[in-house]
């Protein structure tokens, strides 16, 4: 506690600001908060820190009755003014704590199954979360239409509005892009949106209340479980295997509740990699039709198939243009910091959808609208896909490669035909979570696959994602995985035999 | 009704897309939609389909099965296959309509006071609507920048994910210019948002549920009532004098209800323009201390004064840091295309904020962001504010003054210090809304008060936009209103008098 200090805090401010008086209101709560203050201490008089401070005694004493409306302060004749009391951190919490919505404190709840951030060490591998790495974005050539619009004075725009369905150049070249998937949409059936999550956000704003079932994979998308059990939606898990969804779970939940929606990835599923073929593409279509539910199908890695052919979306089979919800993103394929995607849906749907964007945002940056419109009608998509293809197709050749050459066969993983992921088990009994530690101990991260569960199950799992590293650091990294998983068994072996020592040497009856 | 049509778009389908069945199903639906294939038409049968279009016959076989299921059609042995029933527009909206979430029934309700959008003719002035002029965005200021991080190898980070709080260096300038007006906030009491309606939205987020009491200024922000009652929040009407939100009013909202959250708008509100003084301020701060109540203040257009001393904002008060949830905006002084805001929040509500952002969107586009950052750290701001307010004081003057030399006193209206409108009232008896279409007719715009209104009071105000039309335009366009309102007023007269007189011959009793 320094009146000096605060004298020549006082003095340096200058211009419009805080007034005074609420300099010394905050400098005091500041010196009680941090106990510089403690109860029981007397404070200057009015008159006193007047002439410390040089300053008007109104000022003093608008900031010591302020304060002593605050509980923290108080004055009495004769006896001067004390500190009354320590704001203590819990108290400041307190004010807050209880005025959280059911919203944010489900978030909270979810996110609280989040790893503890990684140390941000350079030299740690990191196989963990899923985007495209930057030597990919096509930056040179998004710099180079950013510099033709300006040169061609046409940059005016990037700064403007755009409408709240969309900058109209970037809704004409999606529409086309989704055609040649066989995704036949009108104008009035296609919104623009801040990417992908964006869309989930939008369309459970528009069909979720509190309490509608909602079914989806399990494991499936950590923001997107986040966002239904926010809108406190009832989440029912389906299980996945190696092709997808499983139908007969599917089959009993629709039997079983009053489903509100489907959300589902049919193709390179987050996090398991999986592809639904197109019978149960086509089985999953008749099921949600006949139960007259509507499905959101999140496409956010549909461009990204390496080999095994095409299968067309859901929305753009028989029928699904009337139940399905399409979304997809450009932030996959090409690079996230656009914020760009879509969603696709039947036109009274849309309606709905695009005023809930107006309800949340207004509407779509246009310089990143503007920006990708042109690279799309330059046709330059195309020759990117095929080059981030073939990379990504490299790196998980040479992922599946080093693990076979890695690990034994008590450890098990997918061979995905596309998208960013590799999904691992470990023996059962065993925990990702805990082999995490070790991992990192050794220089390398992945993502622990009990994030992506509704329940409590998933623990011998993990996610890998192989496109965001070259493959001599892939390589190694699965080395490192390698060793952090032996010592890993080895400690976990060495625990339970001293357990079950510690267990006969205890109580030989409870064997 | 066309199978040779049909045929040709099954042939000129290439590549990868919707199955060939798939095709046929849409197409049929479509004629049976339009009434070309109507209820008891005999379809070909497969065989002569199948030929017709020189497709397998599993082909046409899968189509009609998948006809038959949605009902559209019949087969019967010996019989043949038959449309069964038009599929009617209203069959297809029942698909969805009940399937809505309460949030956009609400939306969808509020939305539905909005007038019809205006005829777009050009020779319409408009003062509906708040954005600032297209001529006094910074546009080749924005372009020399963007150039610049091009030519200088730092154009990047513009296409990389931005942290979800927002881009450092924005971040920084933004707690600079806060400082500037007395907001001290530390790094963790701020976020980087997409525009004041996100702001909005993550705050209602976070903070309301279903049921919850908020007061807000009655009239208020359009799309802050959209986004509260699409929360299914209980919005409370705290009237409004020409110096903001009344006390009184406030007092005894707080005292009836258990309150959450206070939403204003203390400097130049929307739709009035009016300011709160500081003692107002003073006071509210008080109140909702003593409620223990979380105050939003939404600072639109904190940089658009045009004379009048500055006010500081409630949270740079004595006691407003710990309550007070403040946002701001670059969308009305700068351009509004950009999509950038931000709000300052104690850290524990700040946390929550952020997570409601990524829960939403994952995190604000990078471009504008990083624009956004070399332009305010260029120290450009500055300059173009103060071009801004010269342009938009005049524009102000002049629309006040031709306010005077066209209407009487009859009609009064607002002398606004800052901001973006007049706020005008009609003699009581007549309507804005009503008002609108003469206006139209004569070629100019304005936005009806009773849109801002939570209830359905309001209907002689009007709001005008003064800061989007050069001054002759906005002379012209008083001009037109004057006529309008005289045409209006005229008819209003002719209309009573023939009503008094048809009442007067109907029945004398019920006078």
């Amino acid at each position: 506690m320094n009146w000096l200090e605060l004298k020549s805090k006082l003095q340096s401010q200058k211009g419009p600001g805080e007034p005074l008086y609420g300099v010394i209101v905050r400098q005091i709560q500041q010196w009680i908060d941090s106990g510089a203050l403690p109860a029981g201490q007397k404070l200057p008089t009015n008159r006193e820190l007047s002439q410390l401070l040089g300053l008007d005694r109104s000022t003093v004493a608008r900031a010591y009755a302020e304060l002593a409306q605050d509980g923290v302060i108080e004055s009495h004749v004769g006896r001067g003014t004390h500190v009354k009391a320590r704001r203590s951190a819990a108290q400041s919490v307190d004010l807050w704590s209880d005025r959280f919505s059911k919203a944010s404190q489900t978030a909270f709840e979810v996110m609280s199954k989040q790893p503890p951030a990684s140390r941000p060490a350079a030299e740690v591998i990191s196989f963990s979360g899923g985007l495209p790495t930057e030597e990919f974005y096509p930056h040179e050539q998004f710099e180079a239409i950013v510099n033709e619009l300006i040169q061609s004075g046409q940059s005016r725009a990037m700064f403007e509005y755009s409408p709240a369905d969309g900058h109209a150049g970037l809704r004409q070249e999606v529409l086309s892009h989704l055609k040649e998937q066989g995704i036949i949409a009108d104008d009035d059936e296609l919104l623009i949106v801040s990417g992908s999550q964006q869309a989930i956000d939008l369309v459970t704003n528009v069909l979720v209340d509190p309490g509608d079932v909602v079914l989806l994979e399990d494991p499936s998308y950590f923001w997107a479980i986040c966002n239904l059990k926010s809108r406190q939606a009832r989440c029912i898990p389906i299980p996945v295997d190696q092709d997808g969804m499983r139908i007969d779970a599917l089959q009993s939940a629709l039997a079983a509740h009053r489903v509100k929606l489907i959300y589902l990835m049919p193709t390179f599923q987050n996090p398991t990699g999986a592809s639904l073929s197109i019978e149960r593409r086509t089985r999953i279509l008749e099921l949600a039709k006949q139960h007259n539910v509507a499905i959101l199908e999140d496409n956010f890695v549909g461009d990204l198939r390496y080999d095994g052919e095409h299968v067309p979306a859901l929305r753009a089979l028989p029928g699904g243009r009337e139940i399905v919800i399409h979304q997809g993103t450009f932030s996959k394929a090409l690079c996230p910091g656009l914020r760009l995607g879509w969603l696709v849906a039947p036109k009274e749907v849309l309606s709905r959808l695009l005023l809930a964007k107006r309800v949340c945002d207004l509407s779509t940056n246009s310089m990143a609208q503007i920006t990708l419109a042109r690279y799309l009608s330059a046709g330059l998509y195309k020759g990117h896909l095929e080059n981030v293809r073939a990379a990504y197709k490299k790196r998980r050749d040479v992922m599946l490669e080093s693990l076979s050459k890695s690990f034994s066969r008590e450890v098990s993983w997918s061979k995905p035909h596309g998208g960013l992921f590799i999904w691992l088990k470990l023996p059962s009994g065993l925990s990702a979570r805990d082999l995490l530690s070790f991992a990192e101990a050794e220089g390398v991260s992945f993502s622990p696959g009990e994030l992506f569960f509704l329940g409590s199950e998933g623990k011998e799992y993990m996610r890998l994602c192989f496109i965001q590293t070259p493959e001599n650091v892939i390589q190694e990294g699965i080395k490192r995985l390698s060793a952090a998983y032996g010592r890993y068994v080895q400690t976990v072996a060495q625990a339970s035999a001293s357990a079950y020592g510690a267990a006969r040497s205890r109580d030989q009856v409870l064997i």
